[in-house]
């Protein structure tokens, strides 16, 4: 994950919500937060989720994985990443993270499919969103 | 709530998803654990809500007002109990409680509105929902 | 509630993980939202509630009311607002919404308690949160 | 996964709250469900966490890697297992299916490490879970 250039950054405040009687954020809810800094992403160039799904259209996870490193806790506000790694027909792959202070919590990688919204089966991006995607996919290195 | 009959009651186990870095349910989630409730309640006289939503209806809250007494914690296991209270045309009010060991942890009020998935707007009650709930209406006291 | 000057508010951004199957937010994640405005209020004059729970002190909701008019959808951005209507010794009141585009969705009172961490029972309000607290109080209007 | 016995199975009712605006199951909670039979799997064996985290000690999650095939939906009940894959000094491999009649929806490899609560640093399985445990450790078939 090092190794990649970050296609954008979430920040995300940890409240009672998030934590866990470990005291610490719950495992779970890093998913949503990677999922809240995609879906930012997607946003930040003017592409909602609500209006994809107008169009039938979601995208679901394929695929998740996740390794945990360090706890974030109450209050914590952590920076979220992005980064693109491939770009498909009908599916995308991601690399992301969330930081503390520069300091690498926790890292994901997700495999997103985009499907038609009754049919669950996979439909093509958007051209709007292949364009954008194509422009953002990182080289690894 | 103490002079009410209960028509339902729903085991509930508590686990670190429930709970809070204060080390105790947070308090949102009482509010899914009468959900569940008053959803399985209904589902015990085969009435689902998946089934509902296929006829575009949906159950929506309109009032919620819930009392905390005492904290449950990791691992108990908790009782929510149902009572239904007024049944109206596209309208119903529920009295329920989180109970362990018998003691009150925490009571709420529930009035939900059957509404039109589509519009939000309220539709009367399902004829089979309307005769059910009607059976089970409890005289205060 | 309109009657009130507001002490804060905090925009909120509605994800997939705020929704259900109904298309809408999930009721109970406006509590969520609610108490994200409160402790964001606490944060905006240099009070952390992760400090306070190393102080073996906790707010706890004991009273939440909430009426549910219109719903939040994905994308939508809300705000949330806090009023502080009441100051106690060991206890708060606090009247809150969800508004978009100046629009009311949903409307709360809390009564939130300050208590130990270990015993759960009341402990006065730490004395910087009392002043503070005294200087915000709205007279309802 | 497909090759593995099963260890315990538990029941996963699927209530609105667990669903998400594109109609289907969000894909963070089936992380939950599957740590809810993880838990339960300790215990029906007479282990639970709180008297765990009485001992300062918690699990957490190291890894996951989850697949998700096919969704649940509002009223599905699905089965979430576990299967023990393995045991070390203070680490634990565990594979997990969430399936709906027979088929799977969604499974999942846990890397779960015993931590000690207050410094995060793993700690020795107890005694008891790791007799338990290696006992349940599935040959891979």
């Amino acid at each position: 994950m090092s190794g990649r250039a970050v296609d954008f950054s979430l920040p995300v405040r940890i409240f009672y919500e998030d934590t866990d009687a470990g005291g610490v954020v719950y495992h779970a809810n890093y998913l949503k937060f990677m999922e809240r800094a995609r879906t930012d992403m997607f946003r930040s160039v003017g592409f909602g989720q609500q209006a994809l799904l107008e169009q039938e259209i979601i995208f679901v996870v394929r695929d998740a994985q996740v390794k945990y490193r360090l706890p974030a806790r109450l209050d914590d506000q952590i920076d979220v990443t992005v980064s693109v790694v491939k770009v498909g027909r009908a599916s995308l792959v991601f690399e992301q993270s969330a930081c503390l202070d520069g300091q690498i919590l926790c890292s994901g990688c997700f495999t997103i499919a985009c499907v038609d919204f009754s049919s669950m089966k996979p439909v093509a991006l958007p051209d709007a969103y292949k364009q954008y995607l194509d422009s953002r996919v990182v080289p690894e290195g």
